[in-house]
């Protein structure tokens, strides 16, 4: 087993208001973040699953925009509401969401089954 | 493939001065990221490898941390000095570097060969 079973990484980028890409700061990433973090703890999940906030994940029209690795999953559109489904499922069973992965298929292309 | 053949989570987390276990930002993580971006751009690999700063990877005392995916390597109080090597050893021939991998064996434990 390496360091973190799950390693999760929430956008907190901010670009300027009004910028075309738009970012996932305007989109309430912390509040994800900052959900996600409290759950995995409260669910005593903290030892073997890190939540970070990350920069810039280049898929800023997709933001709240989360990636899971180290199967490298990536979700977007995520907001507070989507928290506890992906605990549960991805998290905790393994399962990862397919209703909130980014359907750009360079991002979720040949998808490794875990 | 999947959206990124490496990525790589750089530390920024930023203590108060004089906080006991120190902190990324204060051993230069800043300049360790911008390099890495730079010479990534550099070389062309910026389509298939991203360089991202991260928040507290929890492994302070080992700054300045940085995390390679999907293969979960830790190094540790990585420099500027550091880069060219990673860069052209783990990122260019696939072969993590071991003597900046962080010792303690909770972050490099079973390591799996790529």
């Amino acid at each position: 087993m390496k360091r973190f079973e799950k390693h999760i990484f929430v956008c907190e980028n901010k670009r300027p208001e009004g910028h075309p890409r738009g970012c996932c700061s305007e989109k309430n990433s912390v509040q994800v973040k900052e959900l996600l973090k409290r759950r995995i703890k409260e669910l005593g999940l903290n030892t073997t699953v890190r939540v970070n906030s990350a920069g810039c994940l280049d898929a800023c029209e997709y933001g709240v925009t989360v990636v899971v690795y180290p199967e490298q999953i990536w979700y977007g559109k995520v907001n507070v509401d989507d928290v506890e489904e992906i605990i549960q499922m991805h998290i905790v069973k393994n399962i990862p969401v397919e209703r909130l992965q980014i359907k750009d298929e360079k991002f979720n292309r040949n998808e490794i089954k875990i």
